[in-house]
């Protein structure tokens, strides 16, 4: 895969203009009394200014979760603050630079209202992603790509060639440092081996409201079943099929006049909003997974 | 179960003031050429006027649906018209009269936000219903159906009593000209008998979004599962548990932070919303059945 | 207005059993750095374990807010420990008990689906307030607030003896401890010398969605625009008319079938459920006013 | 303007395959028996099946409306048949081919998403448009008109050259037999003849819940009334700005963390469904004009 550079693409860097702090502090560990305290100390101590807090402490699980945005620390000087204060606590936690755009594999099949969604919202400044290549087992969005100054390939993938593919995409995840990889109607199902991989750094639109229409053609499901409102679901990879832990779901109402070929169409935009919000929310570091469920810090 | 009477009761009966068509014609038939054109021959034929027309052809089993308001013709003469003209087309129809209200029977156990909502609503004038009694097997909500006017009648149900409750049921219905059945959270699964018995006139509340979540405790599986929308499912009650058709569906957002009985409490608005609006869409003959689907002409 | 106790109200008291916090921590100041450091630091000095923070620094208004659910603190000492802490900051800040219950005064007129609505949750414990009276310039309601062994107080309010029923309701206000004032559907402007008296702690249900449609008639309004969706609008009450800082908001989708009447009849279900949401946030102390605007902590 | 042919525009052309009835008829005119009756004669007379109808009566007008989708007619045979049945009855009617694409302008400025989600809709065979050009008074839009294939043509608009501008409008539509002219987020007053000219067939897209914050920066007003939700509202235009006939109308949660800019973020979603929906109802002949309202059929 060749990176392509060019007008497009440096543009598309200058224009995310939305004032985000320069620091984001991620953190959990079990809860306990003065995990709050302790962090904000360090937070004094490394000479930042907190602009948004957010903290929830799960009684199902008993862990603690916070999401920081920090103005005014450097990074290095914050994480070790950080370290050092929160060592007693157990806790496992990160600081990003806000400014910084998550680098995102995208892989996509044919159908293109997925993609275009992210890649136009990417390009316009309002997804704080950096999109390192599509790849696809078909070519028809090659041109979709090619517009937005994004690395394409494809290959078709067989059983005996998927594993080459898969082998192809975790060398693109470690060479390219991706962050985040993202199945835009992606019609393949990943192999075990590479959902473990990439656990927790994989999100999936699946086009039904889960739990509800696993498996293939939801909205044939959704038709036989006479359901009222139709639904998309943005959720974690993993291992076991459509059962990831869910980021976002949005519906729309439908009614009895509607064939499947228009549930289709009208779904593809629940779809399309449904996964860019789903990036847009883990891009902005605001994503904690919680066993099989998700803290989501709006 | 003695009939109540008293103000508030007569007082009821007088606010349904929303202006409907003196009669409402419901039809269903294979489709083919020439149907609206024979029913419309018939109503003119019975000096009729239509207000209202909604016509629906259903693909999947090529059936023809109508439901057509008509003022200023008599009942019995509209429906002798449309059954000379229609005869050849193999239809089933009714012909209601629209200021009518449904006479409807409630079954109901503890919690009484779903049997509130459709009393209050119905007192006050915005749910074309006639509540000839509620039956529960708790007393709580006796209170309840007191102030309103409307007779309650309780027993608790073990194994043992449970064929004498059904048959008191179905007694009930039969003497009463009960046409509709509202299962208001009532937490008994009805028996195949009773189920077959009322089919296409009861109607049960689920607080979930169906197909997920079927079975008991849905808002202990929504929590465990995260999901980010919980919902309530309107729909015919059926042999199959939580399989019935589906008439009415409402979601609301959740988040992380809420307990299971946070999610209870935030999804009994839905439960009640949604089993009302269905049961007003019931009243007003705007629910067809097209097989395991609801044709609802809105 | 006697107080009316009974089976009903003492069982209303046992029922809100959702678990919150002991204490809950408002607080808003000037924005500058060390503010959440400071505050968890008097936490910590009064034994207090910090189960819920959320916090916000106002851009357009400099201010900083947050909002602390604290475990195992003293009220009295929570209370010193912050105000040494916070006073070089300028803060001014609340300390309640979450388990407290708001006490509210309701007023009303005819229509009764709001009332109907905070009665109901009330009672079943989902809504965390205490009703000392219901103040009506009709006496329609009155058998309803019997029922919830609530009580009632009416006038027929005139010009001439508005001033005495204004001098009731604060009277009520100032003798009984009332710390919310709900207008549900109450159908009289207040005056602006009670707007201001009762600053920042009544709360009016608006039937429309502000700022389109102020003023008398919103729903013939909206028919007359011919709008696709209709909303209600609950905010603080302030001497500008339905111009008060905006709490929370709905709409529904209507459709250009919907006479006046019936968008009253779908209007009210939002407008009872969007004002019971607003009373929620209120009374547990998660509305902070920002000039004009509202700080909602969810 | 030159029209621009290749692959791309060859292929969408195939790709809307969502089956319609051949002919759509849609008409209006003042209410009376006989009118359902009357026209499915012609239908009858012109060898048509109905398969789909819709009807509304407008009690406010009087107005009569019906949309039927007819199969197996000819529309100079049909058009006369209903010429001739509905003479007595002052209808206005027209009957469309419901496989044709609905002839479209578009006009926009510097902002790409609306006319993002115009073309790839029409592109990948959702939206039944033929998108004759795009005219701008900005340059930026011109890559993405040609990557989707359709001619792109801007002229920057001064007080001077408006008027060269709207000639140059009004002659397109003309020469190229336009249908509809779409105005998505074209930041220009159309001068009052050019609204005249474009009565019924040129729809805007308001960034905000009309009639709420008409006129300039909607989501600055919206920020600073402190709304809960803001929205988006397609409309006819008019001569009378943001007062037109509406369309369509959809809205999405806000909070108060959000700033001006995270407001046109998000709105900018909502702006482009809204749109997109309103020129599909307009190209499948769904959206009829009663006075300052609209029919709409779904």
């Amino acid at each position: 895969m060749v990176p392509v550079s060019g007008p497009e693409r440096a543009r598309s860097h200058l224009q995310y203009s939305v004032a985000m702090s320069e620091l984001v502090l991620t953190l959990q560990c079990p809860d306990r009394p003065g995990i709050v305290h302790a962090i904000t100390a360090a937070i004094v101590a490394a000479g930042g200014n907190i602009t948004e807090l957010q903290q929830f402490s799960s009684p199902d699980s008993g862990q603690f979760f916070t999401r920081i945005e920090v103005q005014g620390s450097d990074a290095a000087e914050l994480r070790e603050a950080v370290g050092v204060q929160t060592a007693e606590f157990g806790a496992s936690f990160h600081v990003d630079d806000a400014t910084r755009r998550t680098r995102t594999l995208i892989l996509a099949s044919k159908a293109g209202h997925a993609l275009n969604e992210l890649l136009y919202r990417t390009h316009s400044g309002t997804l704080p992603i950096e999109v390192v290549g599509v790849m696809a087992n078909h070519d028809v969005l090659a041109p979709m790509a090619r517009f937005y100054g994004v690395p394409f390939e494809h290959r078709y993938v067989t059983p005996e060639s998927k594993p080459d593919f898969e082998a192809e995409i975790r060398r693109v995840v470690d060479e390219q440092d991706v962050q985040l990889v993202v199945l835009a109607r992606y019609m393949q199902i990943l192999s075990p081996e590479l959902c473990a991989f990439l656990e927790g750094r994989a999100i999936n639109i699946h086009h039904s409201f889960l739990p509800g229409f696993k498996g293939a053609n939801p909205y044939r499901q959704a038709h036989t079943r006479g359901v009222k409102l139709i639904g998309a679901t943005a959720h974690f990879v993993t291992g076991d099929l459509d059962e990831g832990p869910i980021i976002e779901q949005n519906v729309v109402r439908v009614d009895h006049t509607m064939s499947v070929p228009k549930l289709v169409q009208k779904g593809q935009a629940q779809e399309s909003q449904t996964l860019a919000e789903a990036v847009r929310l883990f891009a902005e570091h605001r994503v904690l997974a919680d066993g099989h469920r998700t803290v989501i810090f709006r």
